[in-house]
């Protein structure tokens, strides 16, 4: 049996190996473009701002072997032919054409099973400029290496990054942070990991780069990148600004690479190599994952894009078992992400609100704030959680996070992701058995917090608004149709009442019983307290005496503060 | 509608406040024996450690308002009657009688619907001298006082926990971290957290604790607490071993407080009051929550006694919507649980090996060690994770996982608990979705990976041997009849080579293909490497030529360090 696998970076190095282990006689043979092979692409971001130290560590063990041709040959029984690219498959022969890049030779591997791991290629926009010196879109290592080395030469003064995606905001950290590069991210859309993340966090997301120094730029279309007399690049025109740099980073995503896939025949679709359960494609002795197959979204059932280098090993793994003769499946994706941007984490599974509704899904937006481990301990840290529910079904679609304690923040969204599939209503999370501790967590979790908060919603009696929601209200104030009830402890509601007046007044909600009377009965009541949690039990008391024009502040002062804004202007 | 609640700690205030959200004309009264309400006991270890300053921390809000009777009156307008013993329930008048506790006063309280929230009471040994001064058990916050007060005076030099459970360890790290109290655990079961961890987990708890400083004594049994002139505690017999102390915590466990259910003659087992989902006695009109209920165990549906604020808090707003006039369920648990020992996190869902073993499962034990970041991520640690997989069904029973970052820990086991009601299997851990980036994961998530290894053990392929049965094996190493395979890298094999020759040798895996000749054909070869992937890639190898006499050292050198077992004695 001999297995010709074309790409070696993820899906293919892994179902190589796990062929080798199950079948050790049959005979893998792996072929690559590029020299270097089985790397972790998603560490590039680290190497630039010095975290990883040398570029082997992308290619190297956990014991520090690097995964080279030789490592593959002796460690795993693997043949790897680097620099050779894969030009052509005859499926009636079973041959694969492949050239080597450095001598030009043509050869032909005859195959039992092939399997395509040719993972994405780089969107590149057709801007005027786009291929000057200086702009790079950073797919591998040798173009991570190429930036450091221009950054280490002292080259680099400001870089613009174009597209606020996961790498464009990893590598707006790399080079702030370690490197002093002044950056400009340039985001097409109206905010940062757009259909990733809803608004309210992509504002705190955003709030926190700009507090490092990265300046953002919303909204806007690259529309040029001039050079100077040598061919440098010099500025980048976003919309009507012009935007110094020496370093351009094109971050605007990528596409699966289905050339092969396609000009032998096969079945693909806009979104990848189609494939079914065992990754099979529509020839059953070719094989296709990673970055180049299509994905079956398992919120939505439609087959999407994903480049991920973790669902790529999945992939390969599941490959691996089944042509080696076994039966594994791989059945589809939740959309898992997470990304760190200097302090902050920033993860999500399943479907935001903005893409739960481009999907066609009516859905109630919950939005807690919750202190990630007992009140009483040390080290608790504020996170900031939103869950997308489907109003009719009740369904959990996705959750959001963001904190400072990452792993925490990760935690939560993976408790989220394992269910997902399982098809989750907001009862499953509002009794969910997070372990507790204090040093950990909290009594009642912020997931537990998060499905009661919106079955508070569905039911009709948590009534709130967005972040932007009340900014746009609070625009409104002097036409005096809404009043702003601020029902924190005295202490902290003082400032505000002091700046604000009169459009801002104070009961706290532990003197609320008491002083219903001075509640206002000829306005719309916007209700706040720190997390939304105290305000949303005044909404049920003023309820009760028949005010009900009232909204509560998701997330309360605490989302506010989160997205920089600062109504009293603390500083 | 008047409700009345017995009892105010956890579940009964959850209950108490749920009811007035959504039924503000009810009249809520909650009766408690204490007078202090509203607390997390959880919290008492870190009260005594110093982590949290002040008592009133743990029985105040996040926003630091103390719940207190008046904060219940005017924040949440429920009636709190501290000191108050509930004696007896009428349930045909629908009456409670209850007695001042400070007064003597005997009062009939009337109810429409009842709520027992009278949790657990802490399960005493019958032993000589446990009532002796300086003995403890720290179930509420005067006791945490008391002891703490002790301390602070300079009294106590040497502590003995009885009890090697969750409260003895969280109160062993209190007394030596923050205060140099000498202190042992006396555990009379064979290894710390009984039944909650597997033996190899516990070793590893152990050899934090000793390196901490702290003492344990396992299968040891308190004979007698030895008092001097005075009636003051001196020593502890534990088997035949005389352990001096000044001061005495006796954390045996507790047992759910029914007595007044059963006196009201409700149904109620040995594991705690009966309910249905709804969370109602037997008396439809009478509701229970919190340690006091015997709660349904979601992997093998049988009742059991569980000791949970948080699971306590779940429940109480379960009772609240239901008596409100909603419908909301609890299904039942799987065990969470989570301790902080100084450095070291340990987590656990579902069921151990020894659990799953005496509840008549036949299991597969499946231990991973492995990264928690990328591996070329600077703050990356080793995650230590076993799986319990029972052998016909593929199904994951439970999960246990120790580590230094603790977050990650829990994340991983909060991950897991979160699926176990749907009945995983070992396919559904293998291709599950984590959220991945370097800083927060690797690209192939230890959940992933138990997933396989457990698939691999089931198939065969990977022939395990556990921590003890490494022991009992190298204990052994003179009959010749083994001989120990060591496949890292000869760097790391060197010192054991050195060593332990002849029974100790080294052939790297990189190297193994080439070497084959010199493998060893007339013995059982254990195989270690690092952390037992390495080694399993050999078996397989050694398998292919006929060598299937083999054993893979479970979590390898990495797991066998964790227990502080050192083989060269390399200190």
């Amino acid at each position: 049996m001999r297995v010709v696998i074309v790409g070696a970076v993820a899906a293919g190095p892994k179902a190589a190996c796990r062929i080798k282990r199950l079948l050790p006689e049959a005979e893998v043979v792996m072929v690559d473009k590029d020299d270097i092979i089985s790397y972790g692409a998603c560490g590039i971001p680290y190497f630039i701002s010095g975290d990883v130290p040398i570029l082997e560590e992308l290619f190297s063990t956990n014991y520090h072997v690097v995964r080279d041709t030789d490592f593959f040959a002796n460690s795993k029984g693997v043949k790897v032919l680097p620099q050779t690219e894969a030009i052509g498959i005859d499926r009636k022969k079973k041959e694969v054409f492949i050239k080597n890049l450095v001598t030009g030779k043509e050869e032909v591997l005859s195959y039992d099973k092939l399997v395509l791991a040719t993972g994405s290629i780089p969107f590149i926009p057709p801007i005027p400029g786009i291929n000057a010196q200086g702009v790079f879109s950073i797919v591998n290592l040798h173009d991570a290496q190429t930036v450091l080395d221009l950054i280490k030469r002292g080259e680099v003064e400001r870089a613009v990054i174009i597209g606020g995606g996961a790498i464009g905001i990893e590598m707006a950290e790399a080079l702030t942070d370690m490197w002093g590069v002044d950056v400009t991210i340039v985001e097409m859309m109206p905010h940062l990991l757009p259909g990733i993340i809803d608004t309210d966090i992509s504002l705190m997301l955003k709030t926190h780069l700009e507090m490092h120094g990265v300046r953002l730029v919303c909204n806007a279309q690259v529309k040029e990148i001039k050079t100077d007399e040598t061919g440098r690049v010099k500025e980048v025109i976003a919309s009507s600004e012009a935007l110094p740099a020496d370093l351009v980073i094109v971050a605007t995503g990528v596409r699966p690479n289905t050339k092969l896939a396609q000009e032998a025949g096969l079945l693909v679709s806009p979104q990848g190599i189609v494939v079914n359960q065992r990754m099979q494609t529509s020839d059953p002795d070719i094989y296709a994952g990673g970055d180049c197959v299509e994905n079956r979204c398992l919120i939505t059932g439609k087959g999407i894009f994903i480049s991920s280098g973790s669902i790529a090993n999945r992939h390969g793994r599941v490959i691996g078992t089944n042509i080696a003769g076994g039966l594994e499946l791989f059945e589809g994706v939740v959309r898992s992400f997470v990304i760190k941007a200097f302090d902050l984490c920033i993860a999500k599974t399943g479907l935001c609100e903005e893409a739960a509704q481009k999907e066609g899904f009516e859905v109630i937006p919950v939005m807690i704030v919750q202190l990630d481990r007992a009140h009483f301990y040390p080290t608790k840290q504020l996170m900031y959680f939103q869950l997308t529910v489907e109003k009719n079904t009740q369904r959990v679609l996705g959750a959001q996070a963001v904190g400072i304690n990452g792993d925490a923040v990760v935690g939560k969204i993976n408790t989220v992701a394992s269910m997902l599939k399982f098809k989750p209503t907001v009862d499953d999370l509002s009794i969910l058995e997070i372990a507790y501790a204090p040093p950990f967590g909290t009594a009642v979790d912020i997931l537990n917090t998060a499905g009661n908060v919106a079955k508070n919603t569905l039911a009709g009696k948590n009534r709130t608004i967005s972040i932007s929601e009340f900014l746009s209200l609070w625009q409104q104030r002097t036409s005096g149709e809404y009043i702003f009830l601020d029902v924190r402890e005295t202490a902290d509601a003082k400032p505000y009442v002091e700046k604000l007046a009169p459009y801002w007044i104070n009961i706290p909600q532990r003197e609320f019983r008491k002083r219903l009377a001075e509640v206002p009965t000829d306005k719309k009541i916007v209700i706040i307290c720190n997390t939304g949690m105290r305000s949303y039990e005044i909404q049920l008391l003023l309820d009760k005496i028949g005010i009900s024009q009232t909204f509560n502040l998701r997330g309360g002062m605490a989302a506010l503060k989160m997205t920089g804004i600062d109504l009293v202007d603390s500083r």
